[in-house]
């Protein structure tokens, strides 16, 4: 590819937290309490927060190494690619790898940022969110105006407090939000729950997608204690489908018909399979459970809401039509271990081409500018 | 449909088993505590066995009832279609909705056959077992010969007497038995141990398939306590890919490499995804996981040991050829709210066709006579 040619739009990649992120966004007052990385003996770096401390998993900051060194051990900044964690660096690897634009899910804090709410002093967990997501724009983003969407995290905690950040992050031009895939299974009430109802009301009136990345529940999909690292890795993007049918058929999706949802790192090839059985549930079973979209199919609902990605999915762009071609973007994954930068654009099994800044059905819809795919002959 | 044109073989039925059954099959010394109906003050029949009571799930015995009457609560056997316990008018069902051969599932003992399992006296157990496996063969299905594939429970509190029952039930004709997709999530060791080698070696010498049924962990996929029931239902199918994901990588397909599995009531539209899945998971991790396959691809290896199925399957049937053709068998799931029972002759979407008693690769490989699908054209 001509190296000019940045057409690729990724709405699921990952930085790695930089020690100084919280410097000069963090009040005074809550300087020492604030998370620090600390240098553990056996050579890892470990982020500490109110008497937590989290690894940077090494799989999860691979980006560039050979395959052979793969592996779940905690690892160091400098045993990692500069581009997990500087965004100079950062910019350099996209441009290597034709990445236009990207949209980064947080490490250390879980893609939900659920673990600032385990911190007792709630006005610490508060003022921490809020100096994550101000480096996350004002510096992280800010650094390469155009190169980035902005995501920012919520306090998971309190869904007014939610309401609240999701206004002042969309009033720094933010418009998408990291959420967990199941609050249930965190200890919080469900999606089925009116409990959530300021956050929804908060992302309709704001234009905000909230962007569900695999694992935000804290649960992977393991089965047993003994099962090869190999399982876990198959089921991960397909085991978003709980996250997608516990929404679809919620009372969100229902009292907030302007709610959008971004399924991250889920793939695409399952989804002509998952809206066939959505729509056979209906069939089969709405007399009985009750379930109603004023006439609709479900799977004509699943296309106004949400949004659905891949990495690499030769099955997914065959069965685009079958998804909606609006419904589908595009994921680099860096610099996770299932990315396949730098060598996404040369891919050769795209028919298709991600566009950049489309402004297809669904782009508009979320109210930001996802690139979403365009038939290569209509380019 | 002409009513003589039978031409469905159904891999995935249910039965729900008459009082009567252990008359004649339990030895006399265990007759007293065999499992017992009993009918309760709500009006309900359930069995009962060493101080458990497990009642008959309405939902699973819907067949011919009007969608709208659909539900969770414990039935009788007065409320359910006859077909459901009596051989001789299953055997007229049949005939109304063109299915040829059907196997079929246990009810009250769990798909597994673990409710045997919680028996203090394992002599008692066993002998229950056995005389379920006697009546499931002699009764049920030899009333009909030819209109039944048997299907055997195993002792799976001990692996040396499930490989016993294995052998003494392929030498009253039966190569299909039911077990757990998942045995850790039941307490036991995992596929990942050796501890269930003399299972799969007796499958492997007797060409016994083993079925492993959706649900049969004894876990469905719930994502919340207060979920609409529609989560769980739209949920079901695809979430066996679990139990495949989990055997594909197990030294179970390595160690043992003539074993069959069949993975009951999963549908078959994920599938070209999932097989995706694992070869991107091969070619991404295993140099640092160590999975070794002999050099072929896990899409390779899983088409010479896993057999699927479908109700009513548009997806699944359009990309079979990405699935395999002879790994796709039918299921009627009679009679279950899923089933299309009477009227799956009728359905249209098949422009393939279920040919009876079929000799294609994966039937022979299995060693009984599953029918597989065949290009209508060349039938």
């Amino acid at each position: 590819m001509n190296a000019d040619d940045l057409i690729l739009i990724s709405v699921d990649d990952h930085l790695v937290e930089p020690p100084t992120m919280f410097d000069g966004h963090i009040p005074a007052r809550y300087r020492d309490a604030a998370p620090k990385v600390i240098s553990k003996a056996d050579g890892s770096d470990v982020w500490s927060f109110n008497g937590s401390e989290i690894p940077n998993i090494g799989l999860n900051a691979v980006a560039g190494r050979p395959r052979e060194e793969y592996g779940v051990e905690p690892t160091a900044f400098d045993e990692m690619r500069p581009g997990c964690y500087d965004i100079h660096e950062r910019i350099k690897d996209m441009n290597a790898g034709g990445v236009l634009a990207s949209m980064c899910f947080p490490s250390f804090p879980a893609f939900s940022g659920r673990l600032f709410a385990v911190a007792d002093d709630k006005a610490l967990a508060l003022a921490v969110l809020r100096a994550y997501n101000d480096w996350h724009v004002d510096e992280w983003c800010a650094a390469y105006p155009g190169r980035f969407i902005p995501m920012g995290l919520v306090p998971i905690w309190d869904p007014q407090l939610c309401a609240e950040e999701v206004a002042r992050l969309a009033a720094k031009g933010v418009h998408s939000i990291t959420f967990t895939e199941n609050p249930a299974a965190l200890g919080y009430p469900s999606f089925h729950s009116a409990h959530w109802d300021p956050l929804w009301k908060a992302c309709c009136d704001h234009d905000v997608v909230v962007s569900i990345h695999l694992g935000s529940s804290g649960k992977l999909a393991v089965t047993a204690a003994d099962a090869p690292v190999d399982v876990m890795i198959t089921l991960q993007p397909m085991n978003i489908c709980q996250a997608a049918a516990d929404l679809l058929w919620s009372r969100v999706i229902k009292e907030f018909p302007q709610i959008r949802i971004a399924l991250s790192e889920g793939g695409t090839g399952w989804i002509p399979y998952f809206l066939d059985r959505l729509d056979r549930t209906y069939e089969m079973h709405h007399l009985w459970t009750g379930q109603n979209f004023n006439g609709r199919l479900p799977s004509e609902v699943f296309r106004d809401h949400f949004l659905t990605c891949f990495i690499a999915d030769p099955v997914g762009l065959q069965l685009r039509h079958m998804i909606g071609i609006d419904n589908i973007a595009w994921e680099c994954d860096y610099p996770h271990s299932d990315s396949s930068w730098p060598k996404a654009p040369e891919g050769g099994d795209h028919d298709v081409e991600i566009r950049p800044f489309d402004k297809g059905r669904f782009a508009k819809k979320v109210g930001i500018d996802i690139g979403t795919l365009q038939e290569r002959s209509t380019a």
